[in-house]
Parts: C-alpha cells; sequence; structure tokens
C-alpha cells in the first residue's frame, strides 16, 4: 500500500491492551483520543475488562463490531504475532506497535520475534508503525500520544522522530515559539514502515509545509536520498541526527537498534540532497523557526544592529564563526549618514556601536531602516539588551518594538535577538523578564522569529540560507 | 607605583564633569557611588556648579579641601590634558577616563591626544584606567559605575573587561547564578594599566578567587604569558576574546583600538599558561559556574543519567562533541545491576536510558548514586525533563531533588542539566516553569551546579577539568 494518506487518517481506532489502570500505557494511549477529541471510533481491547473507560470493551479484535483502520497495541512483545494474525483477518490496514523489547535489547531471541512479527505482517499486508515508538500525534484528527503535547492547534509542521521522547520535546518546544504540527510520528525501530515512507507521506501532504526528523538510522539509505531529494525540492526539510560520535551509536543501537553508521558521510550525502543538518536540539528549533516566520535569506551579508561595545564585537564573531558575511558599512551607507549629519559618519561600524553614538541625531529606527534598505544586506539582525536600568522600569515591550522599529524591514528578512537566563526563584518576578516576555510575544505577533543569542540566530539564518540557495540551483 | 591594593581602594573619590543633570554620564558617576554606599569621600567637580546632588561642588581638583586618591573624568576629551595636568599638582594617584574618542575613533588627532595625555600622566606618576571604559565596580566599598549591578553583594570573582557593555552583562548574568564579584574592571583602550596589571592585582587580591576577562588586544604579550602563568598556578583565569575574525578584528579597532592579532596563535600560547578560553558569553558564565560551584573535576570520564531514548542519545553526542568520555557501562556496576535484580542489567547503557526501566526496580536516585560512586566516572551528570505531564502538576522542586538524590554524589562532581525556553507572554505563568525555576534555586542552595543543555555543561566541564589537569602537570 502506497496510500499513504489512508494509514495516516484511520476512520477508528483499536487499543489492544486498553486498561482502566491510569499507570499503564493501554489506559494512557486510550484516554489521550478521547481527551485530544478523536474524530474517528475508539474500541478498547482487552478480554480482562467489560468496560475501559466507560467504553465497551473487547476480547479480542475480531470481536469489534465494525471495520477497524489502525490499532494500537500496548501488549506485550510475546503477545504480538497472535495479535497481528488477528489483525489479518480483520483486514487492519496499520498496526502501531507501542510493544518494544525487540531488537533494540541487543537480545538475540527478542531479534527473532521482531523477524516474526515483520514477516506475520507481509503475510496480511498490514502495515506497522514501528516497534518501540509513541506512534500518531495529528490534532487535527484528535490523535495524541502524550498529554504533554498541545490540544487543537493543527499547524504546518510535520515532524518524524524515531523517538517518542524526542518528538514530545520537539513539539512542546516549538508550540511556544508558535510553531505547530500536522503530523508528529515517532516510528522507533522502524521495521517495516520507515523513514523513506515517512517523508514521502509528509511530501505529499497539502497540511504540511515543512518536515522536521529526528533520525537515527537509516534502513534504506539509496531510496531515503531520492525521496529526499524530491522533498526538499518543494519543502524544507530539517534532519537533527542522533548517535554521531562512538558513545551516541551505542545509545542508538539500545534505543532503536539501528545502525548510526559514518554520520559525517552520511550528513555530507543527504546535504547534496538539500537536506538541512542542525547540530543539536535548539538549532533544530531555531531552524525551523527561521523557515516559518522569515521570508527566504537569499544570501548570507547581514547587519548587525542594537548592541554596543563588546556586545557587537561579540556579535561579529559568532555571525561570522556560523558562517555569515558582516560586511564592512557600504560606502552608499557612510555617504548617507555623513549626509544625514551624523558625527560619526567616518567612525561607525557594522556592527553598529551604538555606544559611540550618544547624543547624535540617528535613532536605533532610524539605523535599523537604513540598514534594512540597503541592498547590499541581505539580512538584518537586532540585538535587544536586557532592560536592566531604574529608568527602564516603565518602558514597556510596544517601546522597544517602536524602538528598533522591526517591522520596517520587510521585505528584508529581519532576525531579533532577545536575552534569555537560566534564573532561579528569586528573580521569577524581576519587572526585566516579564518586559522580554511580552517583547518576544509582540515579535511572534509581528512574524519576526528571535532567538536568543547572536551565534543561535546566526546559525539558523546561514542554514536556511543554504537551503534558499540549493532551491534556486539548477536541478 | 606596582601598590595595586592602593590604587583599587581608593580613599576618596572626585568626578570631574559632575552635574546634576540626569542624563549626564558626570550625574551618573556620582549618584552611583552614593547610592551603592562608598564608603569614602565623594567630591563634585564642575566649575559651572555650587552643588551637586546636594554635595558641595568643586571648581577644579585643586580647591578641594582634602587629598583625592582617585579621579573620574566624566569631561570631554579635549579637556583631559588641563584636568591631568591638575591631578598631578593634587597628587592624585589614579585617574579613571570615562572620557573617549581617543583613538578607537580613528582619527589621527585623536590618537595624538591620547599619546599626549599618557605623556603628561607619566610625567606626574598618575596611573591611568582607560581611556573610554566604565572603570571600577568594588562592591565592598560601594563603587560602581552603572545602577545595573548588584548592590551589597561582595563576592569572589574578579573581572577585567575592555568594554563597559561586556562588563555589566557578564556581572549581572553571573549574578542570577549566585556568582559575585570582589572587583570588575572594564578598562577600555589600556593606554596605561594594562592587562597585566589588572590580571596582576587580582592575582594577589585575597577577596579574588577567580579570574574573568573579556579581552580585545593585548598591550604586552609577553609580560602577560607571564603574569597568566604565576596567576593560574593558584586561581583560574577564564578569558572571552572578542575580536575574533575578520569583522570582529575591525570592531574591535574601532571600539577599544585594540590590536585583535590572530586569535588562534593567541588562544594556543596563552593555553599554555593555563587560561581557560571560552567560545562565547554563555560559555564563559558557565565555566566560572562550573568553578564556583563543582568540585574540581579531575577527568573527562562522564556518566550520564535522567533522560530516556533520543534524549539520552543525544546527550552522549554532545558530551563526545565536548571532549567528554562517555565511557560504556563499567562491568563491575553491570554486575552490581544484576546483583540488585534489575532485569535489563544487561542493556541499560551510559547514558542511562530510563525508558526501558519501566517497571523495573531501579529507581533514579539508586543508578545516581550507583554511578557516583563507581571508580570509573570521574563526574556524574543529571538531566532534569521540563515537567508537563497533567500528573506532574501537583510535584515540586523537592520532589524533583529527592527524585534524583544529586547531593549524594558528594565528593564527586555533579552537573544538573535544567531546561530553560524562551517563552513569550502565554507562557509567562505556566506551572512548569514554576518547579523549573524552584528546582534551579534549590540545585545551587545545595552547591550544585546547573546548565541549560547537555551541551552547555559537557563543555564547561571539559574546560574545567582541563585546568585541573594543567594545575596538577609538575611545572
Amino acid at each position: 500500500m502506497s496510500n499513504y494518506s489512508e494509514i495516516f487518517n484511520p476512520q477508528s481506532i483499536a487499543v489492544v491492551g486498553a486498561s482502566n489502570n491510569p499507570n499503564s500505557s493501554g489506559y494512557r494511549f486510550t484516554i489521550c483520543q478521547m481527551d485530544y477529541g478523536y474524530q474517528g471510533r475508539i474500541y478498547p481491547v482487552n478480554p480482562r475488562y467489560a468496560e475501559v473507560l466507560r467504553m465497551p470493551c473487547y476480547a479480542c479484535i475480531k470481536d469489534i463490531p465494525d471495520t477497524v483502520d489502525y490499532v494500537i497495541s500496548a501488549v506485550s512483545a510475546p503477545l504480538v504475532p497472535a495479535m497481528l494474525e488477528e489483525c489479518g483477518q480483520k483486514k487492519v490496514k496499520v498496526v502501531h506497535l507501542f510493544t518494544g523489547r525487540f531488537s533494540e535489547t541487543g537480545r538475540p531471541e527478542a531479534a527473532n520475534l521482531e523477524r516474526e512479527i515483520l514477516a506475520i505482517a507481509k503475510r496480511h499486508g498490514i502495515r506497522i508503525i514501528g516497534p518501540n515508538c509513541m506512534g500518531l500525534y495529528k490534532p487535527r484528527l484528535g490523535i495524541s500520544f502524550s498529554d504533554a503535547m498541545p490540544h487543537e492547534t493543527t499547524g504546518t509542521l510535520g515532524l518524524i522522530s524515531q523517538s517518542g521522547q524526542a518528538a514530545e520535546e520537539i513539539v512542546r518546544t516549538a508550540s511556544l515559539m508558535g510553531l505547530n504540527f500536522s503530523n508528529a510520528i515517532s516510528y522507533g525501530n522502524a521495521l517495516d514502515l520507515n523513514e523513506c515512507d515517512y517523508v514521502q507521506y509528509l511530501s505529499e501532504d497539502p497540511d504540511t509545509e515543512m518536515i522536521l526528523m529526528y533520525l537515527e538510522g537509516l534502513r534504506e539509505g539509496r531510496r531515503f536520498f531520492d525521496v529526499l531529494k524530491k522533498t526538499t525540492a518543494h519543502k524544507p526539510v530539517i534532519i537533527l541526527k542522533g548517535g554521531r560520535g562512538e558513545s551516541g551509536t551505542r545509545a542508538v543501537a539500545s534505543h532503536t537498534a539501528s545502525m548510526a553508521g559514518s554520520t559525517l558521510m552520511l550528513e555530507s550525502i543527504l546535504a547534496q540532497a538539500g537536506a538541512v543538518f542542525a547540530d543539536n536540539m535548539e538549532e533544530f528549533i531555531d531552524i525551523a523557526v527561521t523557515f516559518h516566520y522569515a521570508p527566504p535569506i537569499k544570501g548570507i551579508r547581514v547587519g548587525v544592529s542594537g548592541g554596543a561595545g563588546g556586545t557587537s564585537v561579540l556579535a561579529a564573531d559568532q555571525c561570522e564563526a556560523a558562517g555569515l558575511d558582516v560586511i564592512p558599512i557600504p560606502n552608499d551607507l557612510r555617504q548617507e549618514l555623513k549626509r544625514r549629519g551624523v558625527s560619526v559618519w567616518d567612525w561607525i561600524g557594522n556592527p553598529v556601536d551604538y555606544s559611540i553614538r550618544e547624543n547624535e541625531d540617528l535613532s536605533y529606527a532610524d539605523m535599523v531602516e537604513i540598514l534594512a534598505k540597503n541592498q547590499n544586506f541581505d539580512l538584518i539582525m537586532v540585538v535587544f539588551g536586557e532592560p536592566h536600568h531604574e529608568h527602564q522600569k516603565n518602558t514597556n515591550a510596544d517601546d522597544y518594538l517602536r524602538q528598533y522599529s522591526m517591522e520596517n524591514c520587510k521585505p528584508k528578512p529581519a532576525l531579533a535577538i532577545v536575552p534569555e537566563r537560566s534564573t532561579g526563584l528569586d528573580h521569577y518576578d524581576d519587572w526585566n523578564w516579564k518586559i522580554i516576555y511580552e517583547l518576544r510575544s509582540k515579535l511572534l505577533s509581528a512574524g519576526i522569529p528571535y532567538y536568543p543569542t547572536v551565534k543561535r540566530a546566526g546559525v539558523a539564518a546561514k542554514k536556511t540560507a543554504d537551503y534558499w540557495r540549493y532551491r534556486n540551483l539548477p536541478s
């Protein structure tokens, strides 16, 4: 079956191993679909119960008086073969095996059982998600695998993750930045449906504008390259690769039994298919934020404004280390400053150091607009300081925003740098942070992405710019 | 004069250019010493006022009916030579030139004026801090240069910074982590007193246990190497170098007129003198946090606990990328797990993946203690997740702390990873974050350092471990 849309849009779901015990996964998978308002029909299956969560519970899948599109298996590994046989008789299309303890244990008998399961599924034409995974989160249909996922917030990001834990963290973190998901698929060991199928599905899915992947290993490398190449021609694909060194490779083997292989090699090959690789979780989200909020960044020449003194120097260093080009102030811009009567017209640089500008007739907003209008810059960064002087107590986020006039940068991409700190309880109610929180909300409302450091903004800008350059290449 | 203690412990301060205009720097330098409770005598100097901030104001330095140890100059550059001549007659020991617009402007006449000033100072035996800098912050004496610095919180960190802006950010950020300062010196262009003098002073200062430097360029490279080497033999010196690439070097020239030089070369030479280099501001603070809170980290073999699934895989990758050694579970530890009846004794790895442990008789606390007690590990990392499931709403930070039993790791260094997110106003009051804030406070109270990511913890651990290894080298 290559009709992925059918696989991922089930009309009815059976939870095998459903339970009334709140500490069991069978309970959690059942209540999750109810809580998220699943729009299809839910059928708990467990011979030990007549009812689960006040719904009729069936002793076995065959007893369900309806077609069953999708089965979630929360039973233990040895029970899976018999359950799959039943699914075959019932013409189930997809089985999501939350069930784990297969090849990832490193134990030969568990790996044998996994192979047996695949053979049964193939015989019946059943597609398998997993094993050893959390399955599907699809807010539009009300499908979820964790009560920590956002409710009723269908978005345009599609996530494919070999780890359920990582999927949860990615979806939650992205949602704090206003990024929501069309689908998130946790797929574990990729015994049957694998990375190629999931990317293919999200590539075709009209609700998905960008694909995020947490990947531990590839089941079909060559096919993946081809699928990826076709996909990146019209949608960005951002990959966070787990298992990059020796210890990570060991961890991947015991997590999803994946062969991590040579990551450097893998990344360089897949980059040729247009994939964007993130080094870590923060970068992964930053890149998605940039694709979502910023217009395409078509070059790497950056104008940096808003900082002062050492902050400006460090901003230059971090942008350059990220691969951006912090060009000197272009001559036409310098002449414009001179025409405007700015006394430091010959001294001011890029990054703009505002500490030299005291008592000058050049506002932050003016400078940001001048940089944005100048055709020598491909993107603008505005560094917001943390308000911390007493006299700033009465300012608010609107004052801050107006001060820098970032909205006027459009259509040029403009990125905001807004500080963040790991503080303890003593600082929870500090007025500074309240202004910062409000500023962040207002930036996103204005469609302006923000980052906690210049370094993170720089890396995200460079990597998205690389993607847009790739897309403009003649194929 | 090499009696640094006298230079940095003035009994009386004159502010030249003092003013009643709240927008002037002369006003800010005067009111700052009052607000921070300066324990010596303050003398405003300005011929235009009879009183400044209700204190008698003197027309010139000579008129002050007292000895003057320390002068803060807030007058404009052309007035400095005459002022210095007066200081000479008054036997002033030190002049802090907040006054800027010298060689950093790139203008030949400004650079000439700077040279003239140095000659006058030398003639009179006056030492100069600056020009183009914020000067001294010393909470024990009540000296400060900004109302954003913490009040009355003398600590054990000494900061030397070529940038006042950076000094403010460093002191504020560190203070959020409970790190306070004995001295912070913003020294700008380093015309007279330079990096060598400041390090020498803090090296001798009994109140200072660790030295932080934001450095743009060196005035005396060879001497600096020697001073540094002597200092690092008994105190850590952490350096954040500004002006590392082409654009940063340009920015440094227009900021403090420093010659950034080849940073790679510089860093490799100074590392031989035991300096610890930070790549960016966050890392800089992380390293200080680690030196302050963690016992000396004597090796790089790390045991990682607390994460699950993909989080564990990524933790392995990030530790390894930082240069730590994520060793496999040692055999004696595996045998201990077997003896305790842990069914996954043969499967569990390092990082410990807690997702495979469900329903097992092995608590987080047990595992952390087992790792800490095992002699194969030099340090332990504990990854705290963000509480996000509904049933965690009623937990609190104490529950969290107890769950991992980190206090029991002592005397082995244990680092906590506590998440942080850049959220907007909608999430300001989320219960999850309140628990996290409280957890952070409790960790610091227990003397346990925390970091927002494994990557940041890993880099800080590796760099401090390198320092301790250096210190143990036979000299």
